[in-house]
C-alpha cells in the first residue's frame, strides 16, 4: 500500500475531545473517522488491524469446536419478549417500527437469537456440549459514548454462546473458554490481562469473569488482593468489615443537635470517629419512585450496583419533600417512618454493631447508644458496600485490598437456564425425559481489544502495535523519492518484498524526512526502512524498530533477505 | 467438524414457502435460519461459504488497489440529508430516532458515509485516483422478501467506492473493476455471468452495468441480442420501432364506435392491426396525483421504470373520474383536455407515424386516419416501450432481441459527481483550482451470490458447491460408526486428513446411510469418503465425488496421500 493514496489524515495536534491516548491516537494516526456520537467509520490501518484481531480470535474459538455462525443485527421484539428483555432492558436497546409497523430492536447481544437458532435443532442430548459464535457489528444506545473505541455504540464483538446438559460440563467448557480468552490476549499482545469474578448484570446467571487489561486510563474499578490471588469487579466484591461490637452497650440517649446535619458533624460533636457511625443514604426506584432508605456505616460508600442488583430495579438519589415524612439529616433506624410504600435496607458493616450515633428521624435531634442488636432486632444485613483501597481481602482476610483501574476487553458469563428455560428451549435426555439446557456467554469487543492494545502499547509519538496486529509488517521510507536513485532502489524494494509475502505501507511521498518519521510512528508498524541519498551513498539501508530496541545499517546486496530474517 | 455436533439440521421435506431451489435446498441443507421476514440467521456451512466469497472478493479488490474499510451500519439522518436522499428515497430506508432523539438510518448503501470518510483527506490530486471498500452488513426495508437468500432485508454486502479527477479516470477504474467482478464470479463457481447495462435508480450517475447469472428464476428480465453482443436490463433497453409512414395520409375521420373501449377491439372493428393504433395508457404522480397521459403504438407495452426515470416521480395507474375530462377508453391526443395539472407524453413508436386510430376524447367515437405529423404537431418523442422478444436490437438493427430472466449478483455504477457535489468534497488540482472529484460505486452482495451459485449448481438431492466455495473439501462418512474397525479407521483419517490441511466435516453417527447420503448431499461438499464394515473388508475406502462424475475405491493404506491427491 502507498501511503500517498490512503484514505485518512495523519496529523500532529491533540483532538481537543480525546481524553485517552488511544483514542488520540487513533484519530491523529488516521485510524478512524467520527461519524455520529459512539459511531465510528474505519480507516484501512484499523480496519487491517481488526481483521488480524478476528483472525486470532476465529482460531482460537474454533481450537474449542466453536461453530461461526451469523445472527441478524436487527431482530424482531418478539424475540425479546420471549425471555423478558425486551421491558427489562432500558434505551441501550434501540427499538424501532419497520415499514410494517412491527417491533424490531437491533442487537446489542445475541442469547435470544442463539436460542432461537437450535432450540429445534438441539432436542437429542447427544448434540451437546455445542457452542456457537459470531463476530458481527453490535449497536447499543449508550446514554454517554466516549474514550474513541472504548465506549462506542456501534460495535464490532465476537460473542459465543455455549449448550450443555448439566452444570457440570458447563463449567468445564467456561474453564476451556477461560484459557482461549487468555491465549487470546497473549497473542494480541497484551499477556498481562486478568480475569476478576465480575457482576453479571442483566446477562443474569451464576458466575462470571471479565478480563481486564489494568490501566490508570480505564473505567472499570477492580478491587485485587496484595497478598492473594483474590480480585473482582468493584460490583462483584464483597466488602468485609472487621470492627468488633463493643463488650458494654451504652443506653439509647437522644441528643440536642441544631445545627448538624452529616455524618462528619455528629461524629465531630460527639468526639466519635464515623466508623462508629449509621449513615441513611436515601433512593428512590426509578419505576415508581417508592423510596430506599440504606443504613450503611458512617465511614463506607454504598456500591450502587450492589443496590439494584439486591432491588432489581434502577434507583436514582432521593428527592425528600415535606410530604414523605424523611427528615434529611436525622434520618436513623429507630422510629423510621415513611409515608407511602418504601425499603429499609442495612449494609453488612452495621451487623452486630453498638455504641453507634444516628439520626433520631426529628428534626434537631440525633441518638447516640444505637445497638442494632437491642434498638433494630428486625433488621437483615446485606453486603452493599464499596471495597475501598487497604481494606480486607474476603478471600484471605489480610489488610491487603488494592483498587485499580482497568479496561474491560472480555467477558465470560455461566448463565444457567435463564433463557432457555425462559424460551422453552429442551432436549430429551438419556432417560427419555425432557430437560432444560444450560448456557454460558463468552464476549470480546474487538475495537475495544485493539484500543486496549494501544493503551498498552504506545508512545508520545504513536502506538507500537505487536507483530501479530500491526497493520503492515514494514513501513518502508523513501526519503527524497525525487532522487531517481532512491525511486529505483525503493520501488525495487517494494516490489520484490511484496513478492515475498511481507505486508508493506510504502511511503515515497515528497514530504520532509520529519512529517515521514511522525506519520510512520504513528501508524506504529514494527520495522522501518529507511531509503535515502545518504544511505545510497553508504551502500545501506537503515532498519529501526518501531519500539526503538533496534537500529542497524543493513547493505543494499542482501537488503530483501536481512529484513526478511529481521521480521521472521 | 462433527456432523453430531453442529447446529442447524437436515430434511427431506420441501418448506411450503420456498419458490425456488436455492431457498429449499439452503433450508432444507441447515445452511439459514428464518427469524423475520427477510432476515435469517446462518449455521456454519453458509457462514464458510459466504466466508470464502468474501476472501475471494477481497483479494480481487486488494488487486485492483482496494483499501478495506468500514462504514457503520446506524448513520445520522444528517448525512443523508446532505446527498437529498433521506427525502427522495422511500420506505426502504429505515428511519428511526435514537435516544436523544436525533435522527437514524440504517445503511443500505455507503455512497454519502464513504464521502464523509475521504472528503476531508482527500483534497489534493496527488491522493487520486483511490478507492476503499467495506464487507458489511446492510438492511433495506423490503417490502417483499422473498425468495431466500435473493432479496432480503437484512445481507452482508461488499461495496466499493473509487474517488477520480476526471471522467476518464473513472471510466478505466470502471473497466478495471469490471474485469475484478469477472474474476469473481468465475472464481465463486459461476463464470457465465454476464454484465448487462443498466438503469441507474436511486444511484444516480450516468453508466451502469448489471452482473447477471442468467436463469429462468432470476427477477430481472434482461434484453439480449442473439446477433450482436447487445445486452440490457429491460428497464435500460431501448425500444426500437421499424414501422415506416405510409406514402399517403388519410384524412382524420371520427368514427362511431358505441361499445368499444379497447384497442384491440377497435382494429378489429376498423380491420387493422394494433400496430397501427395509438393507444392511451393513463398513470397519476404518487406525490400529487398528477395526471399522466401515455401514448404508445398499440401493440406495445410501457416500461413504467423508464417513465419513472423520465418524471423523476414515482406513479400509480390512474383512478379516472367524471371530474377529470378523460374518457376511459375514448382517450387519443386530438381534442385532448384534462382538469387540472397533466402531463402528456408519446413513445418514440409514434414518431413520424400516420394512418393510426385512436380515440376521440369523446364518449363512444374513435378516430381513424391520425397522422402525428399533421395532427399532433407539438408531440415530442421519449423512449418508453418495453422491448419484446423477436424485436430489434438497438444495437445491430436485426430482429434478434431475445429475453431472458437472471439473477443480479452485482453491480457497478459511474456515479459522477452527484454525491461529491452534493456534499461539498472538493480537491485542488495541478494549477491550484478547486475542483469537484468524480466517483464510482462497485457493489456484490455476498448472500445472494452463495445462492446464485446454489441455483447454478445442484441437483434433486442438494447444492453441488464449486470446491472454491465449498464449506469444506471433504465429507467423511463412517458408515456403521458402532463398528470398531470402522470407529478406528475413520476417526484417524479425520485426524490424519486434519492434520494435514484438509477441511473435513465428519459423520459418525449411528444413522442409516440413507439418512447419511441424503444429508451429506444437502451439504454439498465436493468429495466423499466413505468408511463402512464391507469397505474394510475389501481394503478400501470409497471416494465419491458430490456430482457423481468421480467414484472410486483407493486401498486403506495410501488412502491420506491419495485423498490429497485428488483434492489438488
Amino acid at each position: 500500500m502507498k501511503i500517498e493514496k490512503m484514505a485518512g489524515e495523519r496529523f500532529k495536534e491533540k483532538p481537543a475531545d480525546c481524553v485517552i491516548d488511544s483514542h488520540a491516537l487513533m484519530i491523529r494516526g488516521g485510524y478512524m473517522k467520527y461519524v455520529a456520537g459512539g459511531i465510528y467509520s474505519s480507516y484501512l490501518p484499523l480496519k487491517r488491524i481488526t481483521r488480524k484481531i478476528e483472525r486470532i480470535i476465529r482460531e482460537e474459538m474454533d481450537g474449542i469446536d466453536g461453530q461461526e455462525v451469523q445472527f441478524p443485527v436487527v431482530m424482531p421484539a418478539s424475540l425479546w419478549e420471549e425471555s423478558g428483555r425486551y421491558d427489562s432492558i432500558g434505551e441501550e436497546l434501540l427499538r424501532f417500527t419497520d415499514r410494517n409497523n412491527t417491533n424490531m430492536v437491533l442487537g446489542m447481544t445475541h442469547e435470544e437469537a442463539a436460542v432461537q437458532m437450535v432450540r429445534e435443532c438441539a432436542q437429542s442430548y447427544t448434540k451437546y456440549p455445542f457452542m456457537i459464535y459470531q463476530i458481527q457489528t453490535k449497536f447499543r444506545d449508550e446514554a454517554r459514548p466516549r474514550a474513541g473505541l472504548i465506549r462506542v455504540r456501534e460495535f464490532t464483538m465476537k460473542d459465543g454462546y455455549s449448550f450443555h446438559t448439566s452444570q457440570e460440563d458447563l463449567e468445564q467448557y467456561y474453564e476451556r473458554c477461560h484459557k482461549a480468552y487468555e491465549r487470546i490476549f497473549a497473542r494480541t499482545g497484551i499477556p498481562e490481562v486478568i480475569s476478576v469474578a465480575s457482576d453479571s448484570g442483566m446477562m443474569g446467571g451464576n458466575l462470571s469473569h471479565e478480563f481486564m487489561l489494568l490501566t490508570p486510563v480505564g473505567e472499570d474499578s477492580i478491587v485485587l488482593c496484595n497478598e492473594c490471588e483474590f480480585r473482582a469487579n468493584m460490583d462483584a466484591a464483597e466488602h468485609i468489615s472487621d470492627i468488633e461490637r463493643n463488650v458494654v452497650s451504652a443506653p439509647l440517649e437522644k441528643v440536642y443537635t441544631p445545627d448538624i446535619h452529616t455524618i462528619e458533624d455528629i461524629c465531630e460533636f460527639l468526639e466519635d470517629k464515623t466508623c462508629n457511625s449509621c449513615k441513611a443514604v436515601v433512593y428512590q426506584k426509578n419505576a415508581d419512585d417508592t423510596y430506599v432508605v440504606v443504613f450503611i456505616r458512617g465511614d463506607l460508600e454504598i456500591n450502587e450496583t450492589k443496590l439494584v442488583n439486591y432491588l432489581k430495579d434502577q434507583v436514582h438519589p432521593a428527592v425528600i419533600t415535606e410530604e414523605c415524612g424523611l427528615h434529611a439529616g436525622y434520618i436513623g433506624p429507630v422510629n423510621l417512618s415513611v409515608n407511602g410504600d418504601f425499603i429499609i435496607l442495612y449494609d453488612k458493616s452495621l451487623e452486630n454493631r453498638n455504641n453507634l450515633s444516628c439520626g433520631a428521624n426529628e428534626e434537631k435531634y440525633h441518638f447516640k447508644g444505637l445497638d442494632m442488636q437491642r434498638d433494630v432486632p428486625e433488621a437483615c444485613f446485606y453486603d452493599l458496600a464499596k471495597a475501598y483501597e487497604g481494606g480486607i481481602c474476603p478471600r484471605c482476610g489480610k489488610k491487603s485490598i488494592r483498587i485499580s483501574r482497568g479496561i474491560e476487553v472480555g467477558n465470560i458469563f455461566q448463565l444457567g437456564a435463564k433463557y432457555t428455560k425462559a424460551m422453552k428451549m429442551t432436549y430429551t435426555d438419556k432417560n427419555g425425559e425432557k430437560r432444560t439446557p444450560v448456557m454460558g456467554c463468552y464476549g470480546i469487543g474487538i475495537g475495544r481489544l485493539a484500543a486496549a492494545v494501544c493503551e498498552a502499547h504506545h508512545d508520545g509519538n504513536g502506538p507500537i502495535w505487536p507483530k501479530a496486529i500491526a497493520p503492515w509488517q514494514l513501513h518502508l521510507c523513501a526519503v527524497r523519492a525525487d532522487n531517481e536513485e532512491v525511486r529505483l532502489l525503493a520501488d525495487g524494494l517494494y516490489d520484490e518484498l511484496q513478492k515475498a509475502g511481507v505486508e508493506v505501507i510504502y511511503d515515497d511521498r515528497n514530504v520532509s524526512t520529519g512529517v515521514m518519521f511522525a506519520e510512520a510512528d504513528l501508524l506504529g508498524v514494527p520495522l522501518r526502512v529507511i531509503v535515502s541519498p545518504r544511505n545510497i551513498k553508504q551502500g545501506i539501508v537503515e532498519v529501526v524498530s518501531r519500539d526503538r530496541t533496534l537500529s542497524l545499517q543493513i547493505g543494499i546486496e542482501n537488503a530483501v533477505e536481512n529484513i526478511k530474517k529481521l521480521l521472521a
